[in-house]
């Protein structure tokens, strides 16, 4: 994939191609496709992408993406203050959003404990929740949604560490079969750990 | 997917989203790196796209994207006048190219004949393409190198009656096993076609 016979064109193939996934025979199809489109329309992606790039704030208060300096979550008084759901990123915000299971707010840590790839606690979100939990009078319960992986545990039990001292409940997401999965086809940790964790019938079932 | 917390982030998602084989998902994926690089990186990324879609030209002889007038190929004493190579687009000269068995020239049609999405004749560079074969005295062979679809067969079918009053070769490349494929998963038309169309063993093994 060498041979290409505008400079202009080659350029914007190796930017495309710069970005996670996507390998070059992808980006030349995205750069061709966006040369069929109207001047207008490149201009609004190529200017989308460079205003987002230096106008995005992160929330002063639960880190997430947000366009001013306290994002709509952490500003709503319809969110319940009394809960901090503590996330590794922007992305589980958004899949815990989708749910509309949930009405507490978010701590964005930016990432989680992981030695092999040099992130200790001090790269992380994780003294500004300290402060947060010590500043607010609210505050009842911190839920720990971080991954399963060894770093995630590591980096729950470091917050668990820290929070402890605090007058609140510390507590973990569910873990277990999900539903509509079959048990045979389940993992014998989650299938494990779904036993150990079993919760009353009519809990479950009405919850 | 509805729950950003950021208008900024939303509108670049959605212009990811815009291109072809881009979810919801894995645009948030591509923006979320975007928002890590550097803003001279995100500057650059935009600025490219932008001068791309300003910039480039389309080669007055093959219609090939170009940074001039005419491309780096039509203009170069080095390729062969004596051939032209007729592709459906861009992508097709540079997978050619990258054999680096081809020393003519080619001609962009810009898509093939198909009733069904409404490209006729008219829509496609083909009088172009006439006029460069009436106006060349060195030329001696085009090469239809078209998908072998029912709009690619059209396609040929419609070029060579076009082009066969001129005193020209007109050929298809050739189609066949790939190299290293077995025989036994081949299609029975392609199989058919390869006997058909057998090479005489010296040729094909030194070709």
């Amino acid at each position: 994939m060498e041979n290409f016979s505008s400079k202009l064109l080659q350029a914007a193939v190796e930017e495309f191609s710069q970005l996670p996934g996507i390998g070059k025979k992808t980006a030349l199809r995205l750069v061709l496709h966006l040369l069929r489109q109207d001047s207008g329309s490149v201009r609004r992606f190529s200017e989308t992408m460079l205003q987002l790039r230096e106008n995005v704030v992160y929330c002063k208060s639960c880190h997430n993406i947000s366009d001013k300096p306290l994002c709509d979550i952490c500003s709503s008084s319809r969110r319940d203050a009394g809960t901090i759901c503590v996330v590794e990123d922007i992305r589980d915000v958004i899949a815990i959003e989708n749910t509309g299971q949930y009405y507490g707010l978010y701590h964005v840590l930016g990432g989680i404990i992981s030695p092999m790839d040099g992130i200790g606690p001090a790269d992380l979100t994780i003294d500004a929740l300290a402060e947060r939990v010590a500043g607010s009078q609210e505050l009842s319960e911190v839920i720990l949604a971080l991954s399963t992986t060894m770093e995630g545990d590591t980096t729950n039990f470091y917050l668990y560490k820290k929070l402890k001292a605090f007058d609140i409940k510390i507590s973990v997401i569910a873990r277990g079969i999900a539903i509509g999965d079959e048990l045979e086809y389940a993992d014998e940790v989650t299938l494990g750990r779904s036993i150990l964790h079993r919760t009353a019938y009519d809990k479950a079932s009405t919850g």
